[in-house]
């Protein structure tokens, strides 16, 4: 019970340092996304493709969370976009990434020049799921390989996501993947999923994605 | 600094609560296998198929680790193994099993009476590998959908493991996966290894894991 605790205590300090950089992103009118999922479900070539389509229109910054390696860093940086890379390995090997570490990688870009703020967190369908970073919206990737069965082995992550991009729809021919068991258990989880259904490797599917994406960088923009 | 303390001192007790359960089972002579992976690479379908070849030759028996949900127990238990599902959203959604869960599980099987116990952890590519269960080897499954550039990304998992499975070969066709590479940078981590590449879903490749397991077993059973 007392290990229990403490990850509570954590929690909660981190809960508090999230709400600090949602109200500082909020006055510098910057949609910040946090996209998680499991290691190799294609993160780094989906934000590699969206920023292709999205800059130089979209200002974008990224902060990219790795164990170790810049190798996703320096993949994205390719495309001009301002990164920042985070090793969690420097403080203890860390599975996710928390808020106080955002606040430090933020502090790395003038944000009032930038639209959007991109979060790549560490490949991990579990413990990023418990920490908000202070963003406005939460995507998570689950490609058709993992399987359709995810939904309720993993609930808290499509719980408290948003947004559900379904990735390497180019495989569907080649795996045992139900698209319609799957929407529907993830619908039973989360009923306002926004669902994409795309392959960054492709391209197929990208549009309704990067639609949805100017649709909110420009509300944010708007908003008062 | 003082929540890796705290990492520490967990890390500590369960190293050793897995002493005590790597002497009960040389005790017993079964041998123990850990299987981690990312979620979706195939550690269930890998494991019905073995099981399907091994029983009931080799008597087995399966800890299954997972946050919620009873599905891969139900899948593997139509094979006629006995299988204890540990749900780790009972002790706060954990990541990870950890070995005093694997001494409250084992409790359930007569452990005389088996020579192979494996456990199933928990979907996860970071976390497991922290956590030692008292095992005699440490499986790690990467599906070739993933991509080929995990090892330097999750070194930990690499370096600790024994034997590493490359599953979903029957993709490799349709993925960006170099096995030369991917060997490679495995081998840079862990030079000592053991590959295996396979389709878990085709069969393709399975008979020298099978070998290897059988060989392990008889070994344990040998021993004085």
């Amino acid at each position: 019970m007392k290990e229990i605790k403490v990850v509570r205590r954590v929690l909660d300090v981190n809960e508090m340092m999230a709400d600090q950089n949602r109200r500082r992103f909020a006055d510098s009118k910057v949609f910040v996304l946090n996209v998680m999922s499991s290691p190799g479900a294609g993160k780094t070539t989906l934000l590699e493709k969206t920023l292709e389509q999205l800059m130089p229109e979209v200002r974008c910054a990224v902060i990219v969370g790795d164990i170790c390696t810049t190798n996703d860093a320096d993949r994205l940086a390719k495309s001009g976009v301002d990164v920042v890379q985070v090793n969690t390995d420097e403080f203890g090997g860390d599975c996710h990434l928390a808020a106080h570490v955002i606040e430090n990688a933020a502090a790395n870009f003038d944000l009032a020049g930038l639209d959007l703020l991109i979060v790549e967190n560490v490949g991990n369908l579990v413990c990023p799921a418990e920490f908000e970073l202070g963003e406005q919206a939460r995507v998570m990737l689950l490609s058709t390989p993992e399987g359709d069965d995810k939904p309720s082995k993993y609930p808290l992550m499509f719980r408290i996501s948003n947004v559900l991009i379904v990735n390497k729809i180019d495989l569907l021919a080649h795996v045992p993947f139900s698209m319609e068991a799957f929407r529907r258990d993830a619908g039973l989880i989360q009923p306002d999923l926004i669902i994409f259904e795309l392959s960054a490797l492709t391209g197929q599917g990208l549009e309704p994605w990067l639609d949805w994406l100017r649709e909110r960088v420009a509300e944010r923009k708007a908003a008062g």
